[in-house]
């Protein structure tokens, strides 16, 4: 028999009753059932029952296993009794009846068990990573991530892909995050860089004819730490195309994602129809170039109805050039609560707060007038009965004993019920909300027609330059849809964000300077850049998925006349781009290819997958905030030989 | 139709005649037939030819081409006159008749031509990178290690492993080779390193229960350059099994390295026996730990006949401890000529030289003996008839008939066909040199019997303590394999190399050190550390194929107890052990597997398979010998910026 198992954990099942078995595996679980011992065996197939009793030669040994000691038994295979079966394990049938144990790997106390996975500080989940990973999440976390990358490969060979290793100890590129820097012993004084991207690899890969490239390619940037990112090193599917259009990235790289996603959603839905949503568009209807679209609320302009309103912020705002007031309609939110809480939620995100009109029955807003009438009375002593609503003569009888429930409701002070009352019976609306009173019932109303929404709806607004506001607006949009149950769940969608313009003008300076990838194609080409620099679009494009950016990509511009053009309007003059892209823009003197690609967040659609937040949860042995390895103690002081032959010298901390 | 193509430039045949066709790609190679332009059209798939005459609105701007710009063509598909088919190309039945073109990247004058493939400057080749991996050879050999790796991937996946990505930014890794140091900015005056291969990560996961690790990892080690080794980062297929022997690492590992040398050898032939060899067995009778078996020469311990012989130098060695002689059999190599060339070359490889003994037949001997009395005579002014051999009166005629038409042979000056034909017909032997001589006949004789030779064969002779000479007789046996023609060619030959000694002593200190990886389990296991430390031997072991190291690996030490005794016999405290392999000895303290694997070199193994001696000839973007990247220019200088950020100084060169 084999040294270590005849069988591994998960392998046993009614088959192989009466079999003579050797398993080895990790102490999952021991129970004493009183003169009986159960231990739970676990490796990473599955789990098995072994149990002794006094008859078993192994109890004495058994009796004395730590949880996580890692042990070799031999035993017979007996079927469970029929009431014993569990049938959610693959061997739920069967029990090992252990004769001989041998502990193959002690433990000591455990800093973090394993078993239950009871919650613990992440320093000492990393310190002791390799319990962790032990952990029924983790473990299949990392599974999951191994199954995800195996499949990603397998969709781009078949998508006629071939997968190239680019340099990892190479040049800085160009990507605009910091480099990390890895000193030459060859050449002291010089250094490498690891690569952001393998951006100039892969474009240079096209000029050598490869015509598809792919790879799950580690990059590097000197970042600060964030929750979803890592802060040293971090895997992206990188691909590139020659002889394409942005439509031939879109087609290639759609059914990859999509058929991941329905690979590995475990029942989610994944939507098939990718809408194109240029880059403004996406800011304008859902504040973020990342929409989560599994929110339906698009947010309007809505600044000709406050423009010389009675609302004076916002009309004084408007006078300023560059300046707008949108709205977010929120249907189904129209409470002074809701309202109240998102006004208190754009307050916390730095705004002055959140204008708001929310739309409820008229009688509702004559029964709030009146309640809180009654309440301020009583609360100056002046009314100790009920309260009530006023019930009007000229109301019919159904009315009438409609009137009466709502009150009792009211009494109750089930204020969303009465409201949904009221709206059945009595139809009418009134807008509510300082907003609506600022600047009166037409304009109200107009806004209403506008955003298409009726009684129980609320509308949000914010004015001024977007840049200043959008983002908030992007989340507070998340927050309604959330708290409103708007935004669906179990639901993978996508958007691809495209037309992203080629460049931005510097608030404070004036400066124009590249607003996102500066090697895109300028839709138009040279001819574009001749006009107004902040109308040029580039060939640039996000794919977007609940909230997260998965993918960013662009056809390349690839021809050395149109690039230098790019790059003197940003400011940089032909010998800075010679400088520091020098070994791309050589290439593209010598026939280089029309070509554009795209690169795939690894960890994200793994986090996505997964449905965690923390991107630790998806690395085997992430740093920990500080960019720390806990378990490997990194980074470390140098030895004094190996500054000296780098010729480097650390400086003290005031220097 | 499609912006740049309809289909590939491999993708038309026959059953495209007729159709009007748009193809892209690279102008290989323009001829001029006299008023019929030609232009071989060339991308990543193949080649079409296309064509245009004076009626052609396109032949203008088709005349002006230059090799090498990227073009698209339009055009519609004809047949080839059959006298003009090429079957060796996909495309041979058809042309496309070209009527439009647009240059798509134009090129300037090329520095590095790519039709035919002429040789150039590697600096040249590697500034222009991008234009030498357009050529045929470079294109291929990046096209077959991007399959290899597939292969490799797919192969490892259905033996039951997952792929996990270990981290790249992290601590210094035991392998013992020089680490790349990458300075922290968020931890100034620490560094991490980048791991010289995965092995302390691969032990983690066996510990968190990951039964089967394997990943294409890139690895890094700050070597000076040499032809067969990158001096930056390569790539490893490291795999790593849990509850394993060493017969099972090697059960699983040949199949998928068998499968993929059959797969990817283009015919070769691949052994399906691999024998195991000790380490010391490897050395004796190969002078290697990575022997060629293709060469089926091995080497015997012949001290016994030489001590206490004539030949003084041997017999005076050999009363030293530790000495030995050793002969190299070399079948088919007995000729003075040979001998004295393998002497000499021996004599380049620092050492004094090679004894030999050779076995031709007597009557050769004679001749040969004739031959330079006459030489000599003629020379002295003293004979200036023709060269003769002695007749003997007592032959027969046949024999004297044989030993007129040697002797004209002998006259020729064809000493070796001599040979075969005296070898022929007298049969008698006589051994030759000049160790024979001073052993005496009976020695002689012994040695030929215990070497199995015979005439027109040879020996050579090598002695004094092993170290000193092994690695030179391992180079002559090569030598002499290939120079005889003994050496297999188009066959890969494995055999798996085992029983490595744990430890070794310094031959001037006398300190006992690790000889290989001192992470291996030790055979017997603690016991055996008790004993004499060099003849503790370790489960760990190579595979050698044809002379190089394919992988190298180990059954773990996966105990703390004998890990610090193992260490401690090399003279490393268990405060040492700590601090340098923290990590992984914390992990082995929580339930750790017996575990076991390997790594396999990317680089070699596609080196082997594509028949390349220069590892730039399977990497994609290499450093040059200096470790520079001419392309992108790399290492270059920081800006101050980043040295402070890093809080580093260079120091000046005289520091």
């Amino acid at each position: 028999m084999h040294a270590y198992r005849s069988h591994t954990c998960a392998g046993l099942n009614s088959a192989n009753v009466g079999q003579d078995v050797r398993l080895s595996g990790w102490v999952h679980r021991v129970r004493d059932h009183g003169g009986v011992l159960f231990i739970d065996l676990r490796d990473h197939y599955g789990i098995t029952q072994v149990l002794a009793d006094a008859d078993s030669p192994a109890l004495p040994a058994l009796e004395k296993l730590r949880a996580e000691s890692c042990i070799r038994i031999d035993g017979r295979v007996k079927a469970r009794d029929a009431a014993l079966v569990n049938p959610k394990l693959p061997t739920g049938e069967i029990e090992v009846y252990c004769t001989d144990v041998e502990v193959l790997g002690p433990t000591d106390d455990l800093p973090l068990p394993v078993f239950g996975e009871p919650e613990y500080p992440e320093e000492t989940r990393l310190t002791y990573r390799f319990l962790d990973l032990r952990r029924e999440t983790l473990h299949s976390n990392m599974m999951l991530r191994s199954n995800v990358i195996r499949s990603i490969r397998n969709r781009m060979w078949e998508a006629g892909f071939n997968e190239f290793q680019t340099p990892i100890i190479t040049a800085s590129s160009p990507e605009g995050a910091r480099d990390f820097l890895v000193p030459s012993r060859l050449h002291p004084g010089k250094f490498y860089a690891l690569p952001q991207a393998p951006q100039q690899f892969k474009q240079l890969l096209m000029v050598s004819g490869f015509d598809r490239y792919f790879q799950i390619a580690p990059c590097f940037r000197d970042e600060d730490p964030r929750a979803d990112r890592s802060p040293t090193d971090f895997y992206q599917l990188d691909l590139e195309m020659s002889f394409v259009t942005q439509e031939d990235v879109f087609a290639t790289v759609q059914p990859v994602i999509q058929g991941l996603f329905e690979e590995f959603g475990r029942g989610r839905t994944v939507s098939t129809d990718w809408p194109r949503i240029a880059y403004r568009d996406s800011l304008l209807w859902y504040g973020s170039d990342k929409p989560d679209l599994r929110n339906p609320i698009k947010m309007q302009i809505v600044s000709d109805h406050f423009r010389g309103s009675g609302f004076a912020i916002f009309a004084k705002l408007l006078e300023q050039e560059g300046t707008e007031i949108r709205a977010i309609p929120a249907p189904k939110g129209g409470s002074r609560k809701f309202c109240d809480r998102m006004n208190a939620f754009a307050q916390q995100q730095g705004l002055p707060g959140m204008g708001y009109i929310f739309w409820r029955p008229k009688a509702e807003a004559d029964a709030e007038r009146e309640i809180n009438r009654l309440y301020a009375l009583r609360r100056a002593g002046q009314h100790d009965g009920p309260i009530t609503i006023a019930i009007q003569s000229e109301w019919d009888d159904e009315k009438k004993n409609a009137a009466n429930e709502i009150q009792e409701t009211l009494i109750e002070g089930d204020i969303v019920r009465a409201k949904f009352l009221i709206d059945a019976y009595f139809g009418e609306h009134e807008a509510s909300g300082p907003l609506a009173k600022n600047i009166g019932p037409e304009r109200t109303e107009a806004i209403r027609q506008q955003l298409g929404l009726g009684v129980g709806d609320a509308a949000f607004f914010l004015g001024g330059k977007p840049e200043t506001f959008e983002a908030v607006a992007g989340r507070a949009r998340n927050e309604i849809g959330r708290e409103l149950g708007l935004t669906e769940t179990d639901t993978f969608r996508f958007a691809w964000i495209v037309d992203f313009p080629m460049y931005e003008k510097d608030a404070e300076t004036g400066k124009i300077d590249f607003s996102h990838n500066p090697f895109s194609m300028p839709q138009g080409g040279l001819e574009a850049l001749n006009g107004d620099p902040l109308e040029v679009y580039a060939y640039q494009y996000d794919l977007a998925c609940n909230g997260y950016e998965l993918i960013s990509g662009g056809i390349r511009n690839h021809t050395p006349e149109i690039m230098f053009k790019a790059f003197e309007l940003a400011g940089y003059g032909k010998d800075e781009v010679e400088k520091r892209f020098g070994g791309m823009v050589k290439a593209f003197r010598y026939g280089a290819p029309p070509h554009g690609g795209c690169a795939a967040g690894i960890d994200r659609i793994v986090m996505l997958l997964a449905d965690e937040a923390n991107i630790r949860q998806v690395i085997l042995f992430p740093m920990n905030q500080r960019a720390e390895d806990l378990l490997m103690n990194a980074p470390s002081e140098p030895t004094n030989d190996q500054l000296r032959e780098l010729r480097l010298r650390v400086l003290p901390k005031d220097a």
